[in-house]
């Protein structure tokens, strides 16, 4: 859902993200995709060279008509064939048709995906390695303060502000190392044809598939057009980052609570009526977005069901959720390393 | 989240109810509460009634400083500290502090949701009333055409085109009576005060409530800001109503594949690699937006465990699920009425 | 899923409700059905008086061979047509051929889902009474008590013990006159036939379905066999009361922490490792409970999408959530009472 | 859940997997950890030799007071506190206190699941290599037979049910891949004492952890009682088997359409009303399991926040849902071994 909701997005959203995933974005990687393909295909001999080049050219500079796109996507149920009409009109008689050879509307928009999560996988991993070096260096300060733990909402034990920021930190370098493993398991083409077997592609389907690989920069992988289960898996990779990040903030709030007071929130949100309060609203905003994204995971498992080679509503689906999952996890991290500087330890009493 | 998909937006989405429900639209709603609380406030003889006046007359083309409301709404998690400092820069001196006198953000919050749901909910009734129309009207033209039924996918007796319609108008009818239901017992006002006792107003309490209620011609209710269940319940609603849509987007699909042709969808997606082919992407949206609100209802469920007397938590939630199945509901209306357009019988062979 | 994992039960079951669910339960109600609808049939002409009555005394004691069904469960997938061979065999001739006339394996499970479903209400009903008996009876005792509210974990003003309770009270009331008005939209007979247009009994569809509503104390509605809004809202409806529940378990358990100490919890659960503690159990699981609801109701939201006349698919995902739901609520509203029976104020220090 | 409703089981439930959960394979799975941590401590000088063999004696042929064990579990909502008392009362004096030393309840429940999905990983493998097997079996017989493929419930262009089978195939092998990889990320002790921190176990704390690993072949790892993301991104991988299952079982359904007829399902449902159906029962309750595990994976998500040390509320909410994802998950391995069991193409007329 897009709406004008700047306001909300502030506190539970992430403009960096959303760039990466806007319309502009997508088309940009589809276009980039296309390009690639087309080297691919000249490069393994499926159309000409001058095709190919004639293609790149007609591309480079190409700015959507996003009126007629949008007419195309209520029609079609997919940008691409709208995208493509558009792009063939900028492309150099008599090569229009060497565009988008052999490939199918998914192979485009699942492998510009890849394209774009490879960014987005970049940015989470740099504000997870950065919130990973703040609690760090949390610990380096504070981590020998003692503390009451509390097992079951009571009382239990005193140990120390680092045996608790331990208990975020073990987690979050797994989900680190997760990241870093999707960049292989992950980031692969898609390419299939209309249903999935290459066999547009006639022979060169298998060299197709291993140039537009190398062209993007991705991995090679069988046709996945209906077995989402890689990219499903990723996004509860981030709801596994997100719920870490929800207990933390759990955790924050009912620690800054004031009668226990055992941590500080300095710059806590503001009442209305109520001047003396401190608001933990990141803590609870971390809290928010862990429950959402564990619903959206849930959701985005029931988009695994796809029928036979192709499912419009499995696949729109994905559509609705994947992407509110991503800016979800990235407000997250971001409001993660908003809520670590924010703590505080209690000054002890005199 | 709001990103600048307005492709797929253009597919799942709903401007008119996302319109409903912007910043812009929001803020109105909250600066006419506002208003409101000040009359009745006066007409209780809790304020003076030149307060009344000069808040009137104030705020009346009031245009909000819309980066100072999103630097509050990230300090303090509620955007309304910020609008009221705001609104009181507006208001003749000496009557600044009479604005807002007594509330807390979430009376501002709530009774504004009430506000612009209230539109919502007539945009609703009105699709919903108009697709039963054209229900009936494809009823009257093709109810007694003979086709298969089926069961559990397989073929099982003869009926007609009007007993599979009846399937789908009987529960939209029970959805459209309880959508006129909600406007009475969900639309109420929200007016306790910081901890929701309305001591805040002091022996004027239930005064001002019933001046509010009548002002913004909504229902009065006692507090209900920790006691989400007639809201929740009414997205449950909701999501019924997606979910009779979404099955009559699985029916179509299924009778509309080229092996049975029980429908024809005229003017269905094209593809980019099969040109023969028609898809029927409506009925597909209207099975996408029922899962989709279906996860979002379960995770709306979720918002119901507030802690104590507000949690920024759970509300947080809910900003991020109520809106979304607002649109979603709005789209499975909207694509409802574009996909029973596109329906035609077969022309039988002479 | 029935495991024997009656330990967990304990804690989290509710056996009561399991046995008005169990198979045995369950059979006995579809057999009710069936001689229900046999008299109903020969009322209405459709069968003979005499077959009614030879149904209704060879079914008078009737015990399943409970393996048989189990087979003809995994063959069918419904368990009618082997219950309905085994109730056959037992009916003297030439009536067996009588029973089942004209309805289908759905007309007989709805039916007598509904049939239990009216003792569960009943359950409900007094259950969720008597709470509200205890909540009244701890606020007469002690709703006086100033105690500390908070908003967003955080102290915020003064108030009384009272006007928290009203804070539970108010949403379970209307809970209970949701139970009351579920009577009567909810318990109403399935009566379809294989398809659901009632053809199968010929020009007596209507005169069996009035008699069979009358036989068993349901009330009459056209089928609804695919529309199955008013039962999942209904289950909607008993999330929104664990939700309730599970709110009021957050509250206890963050009041009974120990350094707020504003309720104690006599009885608390002991620990393996720290004699010292007791812990808020019947708080946690009302939590516990409440999110669990939270989840299997998004997920039969997505029971709604049949497709066409009878989904296999659709029907056993209800069967696989709604059993849960009724024996979560039964097990909420029964944790709920024992908590509100071991709440105690804390004694002032003299 | 708990119920007597075997006839469901029968259909949607797994009787083995079941077993392998259920309260006697728990308890005794507990048992054993109790043993192993006495033999680790005495390994490690903590506890004394004899002790240990006092312990392993004591508990060598012990039968659990299960109605002790039940009141105990109401009361403590664990069960070890009780089941601690009851095994003291086994162990020859001096040496009862020997037991459980150091150990806090979570220590022997996780650990004891852990041996418990140690068993449940081995069975869900051997399922999967053989349906795999079966997989190729068939891709053998007829994978080069040639059928019509369909994209968004279109006929697309001709394949062969090779091709179908590959989308079946490939995301299978991944997820058995999965499971062998789970067996090394997934199968470690719990280990961590009251609050998690070891200091219960003195300076004995990481000798006592490598001894208990050791003794019960489970990997070696930090306390992660309050970090549950390998355990729920394990189920989440469940999930997604599930999810390439209901995908089979969708494709299935589709296929063996009357219309279509691409497969023939042997040995269908039968209906009560209408002789000549063979319904796809197991393609619809594959359908059924991945869309219910699909909602409990959502909902065991949000069992990741716990609050400070240990949550009763979320562990709670992960006892009532993983059981049931194993079951599930279980439960459609075995139903996809009988309908591949089922799969026949249709013979081609002469």
């Amino acid at each position: 859902m897009s709406t004008n909701r700047t306001l909300l997005d502030a506190l539970t959203g992430d403009l960096e993200i959303e760039t990466l995933l806007d319309d502009e974005a997508q088309v940009a990687a589809m276009i980039r995709v296309e390009i690639a393909l087309a080297q691919a295909e000249a490069d393994a001999g499926m159309i000409g060279v001058a095709a190919a080049a004639a293609i790149a050219a007609g591309l480079a500079h190409f700015a959507p008509d996003w009126d007629d796109l949008a007419v195309g996507m209520v029609r079609d149920g997919v940008v691409i064939p709208a995208l493509v009409a558009q792009l063939r009109s900028r492309i150099a008689s008599p090569h229009a048709d060497a565009l988008h050879k052999g490939a199918t509307s998914q192979d485009i928009i699942d492998t510009a995906l890849m394209l774009q999560l490879a960014q987005v996988i970049g940015l989470f991993s740099s504000r997870l390695t950065a919130l990973l070096d703040e609690l760090d260096h949390l610990d380096s300060r504070h981590g020998g303060h003692v503390m009451m733990a509390h097992t079951r909402m009571q009382q239990a034990l005193p140990y120390t502000f680092g045996a608790k920021l331990a208990t975020w930190i073990a987690p979050l370098r797994r989900h680190l190392a997760a990241l870093q493993a999707a960049r292989r398991s992950l980031l692969v083409i898609q390419l299939g044809g209309p249903i999935g077997d290459r066999s547009s592609f006639g022979a060169h389907g298998d060299a197709v598939a291993r140039g537009l690989a190398k062209q993007l920069d991705l991995g090679l992988a069988e046709p996945w057009q209906t077995a989402r289960d890689t990219l499903v898996g990723f996004a509860s990779t981030l709801s596994l980052l997100t719920g870490t990040l929800g207990k933390m903030g759990a955790d924050v709030a009912l620690l800054a609570q004031n009668e226990i007071g055992a941590v500080v929130i300095t710059g806590g949100g503001g009442s209305s009526s109520m001047p003396h309060k401190s608001n933990p609203v990141n803590a609870e905003v971390l809290v928010a977005l862990s429950r959402y994204n564990a619903g959206l995971v849930g959701t985005l498992h029931q988009a695994m069901v796809h029928e036979n080679e192709r499912s419009g509503a499995a696949w729109t689906l994905e559509w609705l959720t994947l992407p509110s999952i991503l800016v979800t996890t990235g407000a997250s991290l971001r409001v993660a390393s908003l809520l670590v500087g924010q703590l505080e330890l209690p000054t002890l009493p005199a």
